[in-house]
């Protein structure tokens, strides 16, 4: 089935090893971004999973192009021009030493774009599925513009809609958040949150988020990330997903990680899989939340866990991975 | 004193720090084996230890070659001609994610090779001890009937034998292997296994799997490795060395490791080294599992720990490493 | 315009830098093989290139599946199955020292591949051109089989073919490869050559090499690489192209170079590129030996330079690169 | 003696070895500008040098900083805050294929800052020669706005001024950089620019441009540098010096070059470190085309060879090196 | 406020990742000592800390200068001359596998300098604070000369003195590191020890170790670090700070370890920040301790963690860090 | 036949690519001099090769003996304890940057060794040659009195003994070394020099340099090396050979070198070979100066190209290589 992600590609350089940026003499190159996270893990799983964006013509631009088309991702409905490719700069912690983030993305080639430069009618044929995330609304009036128009042609053809809400506070306010994000859930299907993050912006009550989400908004289905930190490199995880007024929690899961970043990406491409798929709830949650901790074991953005492998994890096959 | 050690030397391929292959723009490159492995550890211990294998006439038969002569290895018995070297890749897991391990052994040439090609007079003069493992036979006829030609020639001319049952489920039934390795421990003196593999490869009574190899095979020494895996990167291990009709357990381990694979053959160098030196049996299995603990803390196939580290640690000196 | 290649993709294993295969501490890794690299080139520059071949099912596997997407490649005609990935190993030689290469490639998946596990009716769907190497009937009876009926399917479906004669003494006898190669020219609208093999193979006449191939296998057009090396890292070439009864000349090119490795592929790929795109004789010879000359400046076995850098060399718009 | 830079540091991002953007797994990081340049290589060579800008108040910025206070230039005067680093991606060429640069640079923090967040007093205290580029007024209006203030600030002190004219097509016009620059090299006694450049930009005459820029501008000394580019990795350069009305024009070096950037802000480094020290003209031209040559043959952006390996260079010490 | 710090920088070099000595191909390479470490981290938290030594007149001299000036350390009064760098070889361990030190610092050039070659008027001009360390008069008797003299010129110019009596049984014997640091303690105001090593080497109370380090060489302030060993990369470390008659203790961390040299070093840093800046004791404690603590998740021999970074941890405003 | 060097084994560390000192974040790492090149050149041909020498006993001493045994190398007869490794840190150069080389051995455990550490008689048992240079004596008093030991076991054992001048101004003067290496020459059958440096040193006449020392020192043969510098890459070649009052000279070779060092080393290790193979003196001094070739293409001290790729330059086999 096919599935239409939009959103912004970066390319994200990150010391090798454990050395600071202030130690580093050279980065390791990813190319990322939440709603191209999700894309790749769908793809890589072997959906037919496209990614709606635009990249500067350049070598750098056609990189992301690349690293996307690696692992499957329809890339065809990528524009080319405009002036950058956003970037950020990913430092890995250790111990009591947090992960370090500098965001440079303004002016990117995607922000500035206008929705009038996408075509809609190709990118949205055959659709089954569209996602994007709080992030690219986030990005400036131009790209909440792209976002709305996209969610528009999406909801005019009977696509289905899948937003992760993915508050940044780093890129816009709580307030115009909750306004803008609040009108484009409303052509939401499914609503993915961090519960934190969903009841502190829309004022939820603690243990009622997904009900009072899912009415207020009504989407059919609310799935929820909990994370709890110890350190730079332990983590505790579980998801939740309300769905037909009936909630399914996950296992939990005690994590020693090698890349925190994607993580909350993994598990809405878990339940995106999911619901394409028709699993019953608690099946549902717990390939959702296998997929977000396998992708905590491995370096990069995105979860390029295979299908078998997410599969084993959530059905709890193996000896070692279960509430140790 | 001399101990000779038969078996197939393989090019490993590890993508660096916790790529994975899907990812990998390149491979770190290991040479070992289960007996290769055997040979280096005792030849960094300072003992004459020989390899008996046949590799390709060719640079890369020669650098599995040189990786054995770095380490002391007495390489002079190795054939050059055949095929190729067998391959096989490995990927470092991490938390939930399991090591994983893609074999690419088929036809090389030390399978390929006959039991005639092989000057076993030479091979064995001065020898005090011949080490093989179960995976040698499990390559196929030929290596098989070379495994039991060098355990012939070894009868005959009085030199002890050695076998690790090392059953790998991949190469062979269980059927087929039973039978084989049941023929061939007959041969043995010592006899070295994974208690988990011996008990359901032969049929043994929890609890009693020493005894009852040492009786079914009489070999006058079983040495068993204990293993269980919390994660990726963590397990438990502890040994056991039957000998003289009495049981001596080792310390048990929780071990956060570097590189999983070769801890066995580092518990057999282990138990071989405190054959050879006539140890007590606690201090015997003291010995070989702090070989193999210490295995875990070091990239490559085998045990590279100098004499004084595992001997320390055997000997409980540091004050760390027992019971923590 | 579709073009369809077949053939076996291997990884490629190099170690970095100078270094030799018995210093090798790691390789790095490539995938290729001289009809992938064709089908790379083509998809870079924007063509709707699929590559045919079967990769065993595994992670390996799947990598040389990715490298082939990352430029464009559509694999969806790969199948999955079988023992093993073909493998080679290249060190890069310099000065007197020469490049060093050995093929680790038997009993590849694709090798063991029938006919009839090949959908030909969606490979040669809308496709435009149909392209092979006489590398593919060289690996075995099967290959062969498999390359004759993708002749056969192609020419009933009235695709063009195009054949890169690719002779390799370490894989087959002059006389079985003259006598197979043959009889697939004759299905071949396109001939392909090195002069040397070519004469060699065929007995042709010097300096009529092109003339000859055309009239006995009845190609209209044949186009041939010239090379005259000096020493591992420099290299002389030139390209010949002889259609419609005329012939074109390149320039010639004295090459500095970073990897000799996939040479004659670019050439393949840029003769296919003006033929598809309708060349005149002297623009596509141009065209077709600036891709190789710039794919000898590029790490990897596949010409990844952009459309338009191939186009401003061919059409010696910058100062440097003619003559020099 | 005290030399005051002003202008833009950026990160620099390059692939190891020979990799193309498209191919890039990673960068290698060095921090560089055209100015910045100037004063590494003085300070390199004992002279205390300091560069003015500013940098953003995250750890890119620290970074950028300690690159510089390595090489021992004073740093203090550089500003904290706005909102990013210039970047820009540097791909090596090879034989045909040139070197590939993308300019990410645009709303850099230096960019943004205004003539009076600098403390004019502060910076040119105790200075003998402020140098400044033609790429820092073509930053914007802002930047020219703070690069005339700084001449303004300077002359009034009676610190000497040095200007290289540095005009890139891809910042500015030609017109505005006409009119732009000639008004701030009424400011410099010493001009140093590329004799194409200076010609096309300023409409001189062939042979004639030293002495033209000099009574045009009122620069008492004039030094130009020639190239001729046979390819990627060879470049022929020489220098020439005009002052108190005397020409003197350096050996040329035929150069095969390991990174190309900064080799005219080694030579203007070369001309500045000559006038300090009150070098005669052949000596002076000698030792910054030395230093040119040396700067070619190490990577990253500035100029770190010793004083001694360069005036051995310059000197002709050595038995090869010249005229080779 | 200008601190002084005298001693020996050495050379470290580190196999990457985890391998041993014994496979090492290479090594990162760190520019490092007790003293030159306290200097780095007092820089780059902005105060103007010199670093007063000899190096040799080579490259490898000069860049252990370069690796000072990078973060900021005033390297003005570093001699040049003499015959070589120290250096030390540091493999990493793991597990049970203790790191493994390598000195090869005999004979170097600050080892063989004398007191008279040192300019103190220059060096102490403006100073607030002098801090040496227990290794520096263990180098050698001119060493513990230059010691000697420091200290005194120090005195004389009313510059308060630091001592962090580092005692290292590898360089010299317990009674005369007792009589030569017993001397040299008298001149200190602020004494820093580890307790284990302070109480064997004077003779201590168990629980009493800062009063009577207080009492018995006149020292004010007392700082004393504790550390507890579980494996080679997991460590529990404390702090104590005794001041005007009274004890701070730190909170204690657990940590796992990314390098754990200069651990204390960074402690002993965090101590004379505190004290120039008149923290209170609690503070003061906490604010050393956490410097400590983040330099076991940093590469290097320094703590490069920003003051911000420092204080955060201290004041336990970050939800994880705290006796977790 | 067994072949016995002797002589010190240092560290060589080598910033990585084209890096400089001052920028290396690390080095690579190689073991290797002058003695155990020879050895490892003729291991590594087959030859029973025995190194004799003293190392430290540590890890980094082990390390030492290890790289030889990978090359076959006996490493029997080298003794443990000392000090210290001696070290050299080795620059690239490139262009008309030369070669940077800091010599770091004084103090080493093989200088401080004395004649009565060595058993002769195990040494030498078997042994048909010997070989030393002139550095080893140039160590000091006590190498020398080991290296004279050395030579007068070899003549009384009836050993053939061969010196390769090896005049180093760094270590010892001109005076000093004409006389111990004169009284050394005296014991020697084969004498190699190259042919400035034994000009120079024992005031030769120029062309008949071959002549004069085989007179003035008794020696059989002599050997003769020529080196023209172009620049820091690029070296002509040649060599002369002496014996039977015949003298035949090789081709020369224009080389564009990898690593310069060594190749004097392997022209020496193929003198040797060819004299102990009987060679021809045309085919000694070719098959000497194409090992020497050889070696200045590959990293690292020793020639580690085959006896194959020797024999097959040296005879001229391949189409490049000879005269271009």
């Amino acid at each position: 089935m096919k599935i239409v992600t939009l959103g912004e590609i970066m390319l994200r350089l990150t010391p090798r090893g454990h050395a600071r940026f202030v130690q580093a003499e050279g980065f390791s190159a990813f190319y990322g971004g939440a709603e191209a996270n999700v894309a790749v893990a769908l793809a890589n799983w072997g959906e037919d999973a496209a990614f709606v964006s635009k990249v500067p013509a350049h070598a750098i631009g056609q990189a992301a192009v690349n690293a996307l088309r690696r692992w499957g991702v329809d890339t065809r409905y990528i524009l080319r021009g405009g002036e950058r490719l956003g970037i950020y700069f990913s430092e890995r912690g250790a111990d009591r030493r947090s992960d370090y983030v500098v965001y440079d993305r303004a002016n990117s080639a995607f922000a500035a774009s206008l929705p009038e430069e996408y075509d809609w009618n190709a990118v949205f044929e055959g659709a089954s599925l569209f996602h994007f995330t709080g992030i690219t609304p986030a990005l400036g009036e131009r790209a909440a513009a792209v976002t709305e128009a996209a969610c528009k042609a999406a909801k005019e053809r009977g696509v289905a809609i899948s937003c992760d809400v993915n508050y940044r506070s780093k890129l816009w306010g709580k307030e115009q958040a909750c306004e803008v994000l609040g009108r484009l859930l409303r052509y939401a299907d499914i609503c993915i949150a961090n519960e934190n993050q969903a009841r502190s912006l829309f004022g939820l009550s603690e243990g009622k988020e997904a009900e009072e989400l899912s009415s207020r908004f009504g989407c059919g289905t609310v799935a929820l990330t909990y994370r709890r930190t110890q350190d730079a490199l332990h983590n505790r995880i579980w998801g939740e997903l309300y769905t037909g007024g009936k909630k399914a929690v996950s296992r939990t899961y005690d994590m020693e990680m090698i890349d925190r970043i994607g993580g909350g990406d993994a598990f809405a491409a878990g339940v995106l899989y999911a619901h394409l798929h028709g699993f019953a709830p608690q099946k549902a949650v717990e390939f959702a939340e296998a997929a977000s901790c396998l992708k905590h074991s491995i370096e990069g953005d995105a979860c390029i866990a295979s299908l078998e492998e997410v599969t084993e994890l959530a059905e709890a096959k193996k000896k070692f991975g279960i509430g140790r």
